[in-house]
């Protein structure tokens, strides 16, 4: 049960990025894999390749992006065949600005021309000192095209003074600073990177004799790629002709060496449970996430003949509800999980709501209660997160009218306290529920009007995230703990990547 | 999770009718409820209102159609608030045709001008007696404008002698045979009708001061109305104004009386689990699917240390493989239920597939494997139906390639060995899998390439079914019953309702 | 300079149809003959092609239309070239109905099925007995699926107890009233027909061993076809394989022979100059309009050191223009052709008017004056005709803007006092200038504001049209002389054709 | 008769800008204003607004761009209502290049952010150092985000060091060289510019309290502007806030003084006969091109009982046919002008050709003869100018088949041989058919099959365009007498602006 697109009010997703190069159908094979990364924005999408025209002895950059969908905006095959032909190629996935009419600008991957040659670059995450760079290049007298902290990348490569254009790159991002996993098509070359904490995922992987990036595993598996490991936190790889001929592929490191930070926040809800990212499997964590709930905050049935029914908000919380429930039922309660919360899928990007008289029509287009199992049970609803508790509400007044005997809300993730500088569409500080009651849990509790809540603790989500090799997570938006302080207050536009 | 849209070479879904009367947004209503109902056909949808103009006293029928999911159709507010004003509508969602070009005149509902002033009809079913009565209105001169068979009832209506409106549709639902659930719109009223033997569902419902009908009470829900009863076997009912004042509506009975024969496949597959039909919860009779599927043909685990994990192909057998796995554990099998199928939502009409290299793309689109849940494991997959099982047999490979210890399939209904004549768009005999392999079950298993293969037999799928008021089925796509006959061999065109 | 669409106010135009036969790409060929055809409507277009299935040995009839200019509805080539297939087609320009909702079930050519197999028809002209016949119809059970009183040549057609097909056409045929020019394609032959008073224009013409019929010959030249003649008043002819062959094409004649009546309005404003209709070269009448006009209503400068400019409006006066020009000087009158309007044909369909400060715009954004030729200067405006007034008035007060010396207004027609019922889209009598001013010319005068006005008697419009072969005329929205009654006040709908 | 697009193989138009200052609906009157200057482009159109944003205290630029007319880019009133809200704006309608995908990027009026605040800019020319700055700027670590020129202007103006930004563009004006006409639109003014040698006209004038500047005067007529002036060649023009309220508006100049030359050709085809440039009526010059033209080349009758008639290529040549037949009687000629070609104005972006089997169908949808004014008569034909010669030979070869006794063609300027570096958009050399023929009128004139074929002389040519204060021409295409060197072979991409 793919986890994606959230009724208003929950996280959006944050862009996906993906990269073929020496694929005769380069194009082709980067609609699949964004299309395998649908959930992380479904905004808007474009793919650029390079095509090298014998006739002219150059290399062209073809370019092809649109509002909605990848399948929407790639609907015509000859787009991919014809007009986006080239054995390399980038795409990304983004989610949509607040000014429409400056959209196409904002569009990635962006594509330039410098001294250099052509220069195309997909990136997920958010820079930190995005004002003070800007306002730094700005000053030096250069012009900005849109309003995304991803064009500041562009021209501090073509400003750099060295010679090679990996070294510009090299010092590029050197002098940038916070979160980014990027995808950068070169006249010659595909190079993926990634920040040094490695807030955001990136993949590495191979299909034959071509060689692919993604920042999930999901895409591999929808085009048959093997998955070679992670592109490493501060790594920039290159993948050139010659690395796919030698099997080596040339890799540089940003010499700046923190601890890396994982962003916990894609192992809870962001990234698809079918996925890998650092180094784990997503499936396997979420699990974990509702083990431990079930160990700290367990639901019992009142007496021998009561029966406990626990609900998933399908589809995000499908996985760690079923962890849940096999925990709870280990430790001998008795409680059964079952599809309480139906969910319609057509509700796209076009669904228009013209019935002002109801509210809670949002979230009633999207869900409904399979009463039967509802009706004078007690029942679980198990939410990965809380961010605005819009949505929560509603969903809990739905449940409310299927008449359960009680409602208990259990969340697979602390309190979401704090914005995310790092990628995460989370709203202002004053929106999320958790700042609005001041964290007092019963305050939460009365304005969702559920019978019990509870939210996983920090260190039972730490402990699921757990790794082997030990990795160390960002977890900002729960404890306020920013790994990369922001140059000033982000302001909206900064956010748009 | 619902049940809907399925890929290439499942069955796809027939017609979904929707009507309210008396409500002053009449159409934004219709909208909802054809949303709620948009899995019963996602090719094209439209909505008729029927609007009085009190400067001219008279009754204008508004009508807006077109190709594509409701949401797309009606993205435009405007249409809804101000083209298609009144407080009397009906709709339908419909499947495509394959002949694109005259696509538009087979959208539904029709609306026609006769004697008796403007008549609007939705329908949803088949009729049997099409060609013979085709004929013969063609013989007294009759034109035809669209290929459907829906068309005939209006023409009867208007040829009708009788001096009533509603003695005109009552005669020509004397003439037609077959499968229908109508909502028809006249100047003054909204007529819901059922076919004697009750193949479609067809559900009352009241919200305020409203009266509304639809094929499935999940649009109830969505509105917000209160389920009232089915509209029965056979009946006519009349909902005008006097209804809605006296509270008394006018019912009306073809003079017919066979036993009813509801659809059992509307409980296996195509309704969603949160609707109740035909008297009966859906997601009740297919837990129960699950659980006699179980006791029939169960998966064992080869030793202690052994696991059986069972997976459900979503979102359509969720509910059936909960039941699957309740019962075993109870019958104390250690089998475990696992999330080991993703599918991805975003796998709509527009979605193109360039690669024709690999036709394992189109379900990989569709559906991903979680790896960890299926390696070494015995995996159980629960599906609702083997229909040409081109589809299964890809599903298969799929989870192949997460390398399991063995493969169950276990389907919840018996082997599809018969067209349905009655609104099911099963494809030819020769194309069904259980008639290719001759009803082999070990021919099947092996092109499945599964370990074992068992369907649910006849006796349990009755008994899964079976309601307190003993309902009757039509079973024919599994047993070639067929209660009423075809007058000849159903064309395709015959077949697009 | 052709002539076709006007700014609102201005008669709109009332339909073209084209048809051809025995071509192996008739729908392309009919695709060419609707754009010669655009003037006569522009608001949706239609083609319906026979296409041969050796596979299934039958006839398919593949239909496309759509609402816009016949380049907007065929702008994809694979419509024409891929759906479309057929040796023989029908094709229809329209203008638009008040009913936006309705518009699709209206376009034509209409096609259906009966007894006899598929027919599909396009239809110009207006039938006056239309409500008597829809109201004997419906009363036999008849249903209406279009408000166009097309529809019902085809219902009679269908209940026809003939036995041959071209017997049935010829009983609809002499049942229905008024005025049509007609396509009409069968499973075997395309059938032309046109009334017996030959309201409007029908052309046969030949290309190879294609026959082709439009309603105007400017389709032959675009297509390299060869005019042979017209239909003649009350013909029916058959074009069919036989015909082919042997050259000779079958011909029936309705039995009513009243005295044709052409409309003269064709040859003052709807056909396009370079067409031939009635047997006359349209551009050869309008010029003779023009002269009989400076002959009639002279304007003479003032001196000898004046001059008299004179401007057409264009492109629709162009050529009558040049009549009044070149006859005033023959007539030893100074007076000089001046090119002063000039016209955007950028305004489309889809021009929005935001600004409301000015209704004045709607006129200047179509044309605007070239002052140095107007200044100062006694300027004679020769226009087509007067119809509401509006736009006249904007026209005038435009020119006044370039400060001419006077205005002398000459209109090449006599003032239409009457609405038409064959056709010919012009408002109710209410809002005709000649009416709202009770034919009184110096209150039109007034109005428009101009210095003198002078419209063309009804003596010689007469004789500008006046053939070698005598041919008769309908003046009825001149002189109120209808050549047949209306079976009673023709309603909005009935004229929707 | 308005003068715009070609077929294939004549010069396509070139930009046409606008702008606005100071009036609360600047969208909607750009929006006019470009439809008036349509002729000059119709592949895209774009217009940039600045809105003052009170909440905020700051001005925010607002943006919509398409492919398309003016009016279908801005069908939806709301992109003018709502998106588009500011009292000040830019415009600019463009021709597409060839580029398709990337031809988003080059839609202009192009709007940047630099430390100055916004920028917005639309450009009419070309400039003939693009190579040399882009090559400097981009080894300065410029990035180029189009492949247009236009793009250098912004870069520079970014760049430079000064301090005010009315320096900065001046400085960057003064490094650029060749043809431009500019709208800038900062956050405080409007700026209208134009190069020294003022190849291109802009016009400036004021309506109510606002001031408008437009590439022809036709834009002011239709929004009811007065015309005050042109912007003078070298004039950078500063229309903000103060100038509004004391009337006087700041003026600055390039300090370059070459002589101007504005371009010649503007004149003989490309502006609108109804608009003044250069200070002249183009349609008093386009009069006196055909006026030289029958004095230089005349054709005479045969006999007495002959008749010559003339006939123009409509739109574009009908001013200077009238200036040859006014002529040509005055001299005794007994010619006659005659509408001998009528033009379908339904030709537009989306035609299709989908017929192979005939070029000429090109020019036949666009233009048809009226054959009984041809027939049997010596021809003269009247063309503005002929670039390939592949459009004149397809024109003559229609009117050959209306069988005239001769046909004499004339051109109201000289042999184009040259391409134009400053915003024409001639074909290649060698595309040219002066230089295909080696500029041998024998050779052009077999190649056309013509009876005789005769180009306006240079001397009269600049004879009729000679002013009172004797205006200067850039004659090159004609000459290859270029004012302004190019920094090398212009590539196709500099072209497109």
């Amino acid at each position: 049960m793919t986890e994606h697109d959230r009724i208003e009010g929950r996280p959006r997703c944050h862009c996906g990025i993906f990269g073929v190069f020496n694929h005769p159908e380069a194009a082709v094979i980067t609609y699949f894999g964004l299309h395998a990364l649908q959930h992380r924005g479904q905004e808007a999408a474009g793919i650029i390749t390079s095509e090298f025209l014998p006739e002219k002895s150059k290399i062209r950059f073809n370019s092809y992006k649109g509002v909605g969908l990848v399948a929407d905006v790639f609907k015509d095959e000859k787009i991919l065949k014809q007009q986006l032909k080239g054995s390399a190629a980038i795409g990304h996935n983004r989610y949509s600005t607040t000014g429409a009419s400056e959209n196409e600008f904002n569009i990635q991957p962006f594509v330039v021309n410098y001294k250099g040659g052509n220069l195309a670059l997909g990136h997920n995450g958010n820079l930190t000192n995005f004002h003070t760079l800007r306002d730094t290049l700005q000053s030096e007298g250069t012009i900005f095209q849109s309003t995304s902290d991803s064009e500041i990348i562009l021209h501090l490569t073509a400003r750099s003074k060295r010679e090679e254009q990996i070294e510009r790159i090299k010092e590029a991002l050197e002098l940038v600073e916070g979160a980014y996993s990027l995808v950068i098509l070169t006249d010659t070359s595909l190079i993926a990177a990634r920040d040094p904490h490695g807030f955001r995922p990136l993949a590495l992987g191979k299909m034959g004799d071509a060689y692919t990036v993604a920042s999930e595993t999901c895409a591999f598996d929808l085009i048959g790629a093997q998955y070679i490991g992670e592109v490493e936190p501060g790594e920039i790889l290159v993948i050139d002709q010659e690395g796919v001929e030698t099997g080596a592929l040339k890799s540089y490191h940003i010499t700046k060496a923190p601890r890396p930070r994982h962003c916990i926040f894609e192992y809870i809800y962001f990234s698809r449970p079918d996925s890998k990212i650092f180094g784990e499997n997503v499936d396997k964590v979420r699990r974990k996430l509702g083990k431990l709930l079930a160990q700290q905050a367990p639901v019992r049935p009142d007496s021998n003949d009561d029966r406990v029914v626990v609900i998933s908000v399908p589809d995000s919380s499908n996985t760690a509800t079923l962890g849940f429930v096999t925990e709870s039922n280990k430790m001998g309660e008795d409680v059964r999980l079952e599809i309480g919360l139906i969910r319609s899928h057509y509700v796209g990007r076009t669904f228009i709501m013209p019935h002002q008289a109801g509210r809670e029509f949002t979230v009633k287009t999207k869900f409904n209660t399979v009463k039967g199992v509802i009706k004078g049970r007690k029942v679980v609803i198990v939410d990965d997160s809380i961010v605005r508790g819009t949505t929560s509400r509603q969903l809990v007044r739905l449940i409310q009218e299927a008449e359960p005997k009680e409602i208990h809300f259990r969340v697979t993730c602390p309190p979401i306290k704090y914005p995310c500088y790092y990628g995460m569409d989370f709203p202002s500080r004053d929106e999320l529920i958790a700042n609005r009651c001041n964290s007092d849990l019963e305050k939460i509790r009365l304005e969702l009007r559920v019978d019990t809540l509870a939210y996983l603790s920090m260190e039972n989500l730490l402990e699921a995230a757990r790794t082997e090799n030990g990795a160390h997570y960002c977890t900002a938006c729960f404890s306020g703990d920013y790994p990369v302080p922001m140059d000033r207050e982000i302001s909206k536009d900064a956010n748009d990547t």
